[in-house]
């Protein structure tokens, strides 16, 4: 199973349209990624404020279905994929109730903090690739079996 | 028992100087706030999106005890109690490993929308207040029974 | 000349990394769309809660070129296009001391709010986009000059 | 005159109950704390991710008089204030075409970012203080032989 997050929306989530802002469904899968990444073992504070090393995001892009409202429970799918040496993307299915309602990419490059300038991934993200990677691999092929 | 909740601290709730940003606790006050109503059968997109009826916050406070930092699991006690026919509060503790390292207070009133006059607080906000109230009170009869 | 939107980076748009929190950059676009929306006589909160008509986001994509810290001077230029009778997209480059920094994209589609289904674009959006359409083809055409 | 900060509420500031989102007004009151930082010469960037000298709150309140809206004009006065040789408290007015619609505290406590023990406040901050409580003086003399 490729890795699940759930998330109720909040109302701090919502704008006075009544649904939630655009930009927060974003937040949300970036969420998602965070617990990702503790789920491989990955300590957050020391990686998200490591002074030599980040993992900025140099694209990110969001294709919204449904309206999304106030206490829906949402159900985030987590699918990373390594793009080069120094790069690795993240697609994200959010759902509600079983139907699609938003999806989203976010790519990732890794840099040296001070001179900003690219370098390898470093072998905790290479397993973090590889275990959501595998995941997601068994997923596709439990789905395909389950469809024929 | 109080009502508890337990809440990951998020990269975005995070600012430059390293730490959460100080009116993301209050934010995070209000999920404990929105997990509560709804643990008490409150459908949350008709509670805060009521054309009728609303409970803005017309006070908030908040101490910041310790630094608080991503990845941190916080738990959040909230204790609410009626004030008036048409006010509440509710009073908010956030603790780390059983270490308090916040306390934050809102205040709420509750209004007719289209006229914003104050009005009686509803049997379901009612409900709420006597649950949470009565847990809040076990949780301290113990609390003096243990430490007798 | 196009729409500019000039917008300081807040601490609050920061994180833990000390650069700001991507889906922030978003959300200066999306003030930027106000700021023109008002500039061309359009009333926010009515625009903003209108019970029958709304332009909810279905799409959104973003770059950036470079980091964005606290205090910086961002400037974004707007530029709207019809896509379709019910449909528009609005392209934004925010810059620093004429440097780009990122790029985005918004797709937005007019929708009448309690059926959701799709509906023409009213006048007033209308005549924000050839507002805005005629002076970026302006800026385009001075610019084409300028480098003849 | 104390430092003044004008700022237009966004469409992002506002929840699905119409108005703005409470904490966000604590979040308008620190941009105006930022802006008058920088109007005494303060480089933000420097300031807000010092690695050996930081300002966390330390507390915060807020009171909402009336509800604000999206793509309202809101005006936020400043008027800072030493607490002592390590602190210092801010208040502020918000006010809307001269009805005031809310009033905050923001404590701020100066530290030393590694060990997290008090220190002085540096002149920087000093000279910030005092120029702001000249103004605010001045301004509370002006108002008052106004009225007599």
């Amino acid at each position: 199973m490729p890795f699940t997050y759930n998330r109720s929306v909040r109302f701090q989530d919502t704008d006075a349209a009544g649904v939630v802002y655009f930009t927060n469904i974003l937040g949300i899968c970036h969420e998602a990624y965070e617990e990702s990444l503790e789920a491989a073992g990955i300590d957050l504070k020391a990686f998200f404020s490591n002074p030599a090393m980040a993992f900025p995001i140099v694209h990110a892009n969001v294709d919204f279905l449904r309206p999304i409202f106030c206490g829906d429970k949402l159900l985030v799918n987590l699918m990373p994929q390594k793009l080069s040496g120094e790069k690795f993307e993240i697609a994200y299915e959010i759902s509600l109730a079983d139907v699609l309602v938003a999806k989203a990419i976010t790519r990732h490059v890794c840099i040296d903090v001070s001179s900003r300038s690219k370098q390898e991934l470093p072998s905790e993200i290479i397993n973090w690739l590889e275990m959501n990677r595998r995941d997601a691999e068994e997923a596709e092929r439990r789905k395909a079996r389950e469809t024929m």
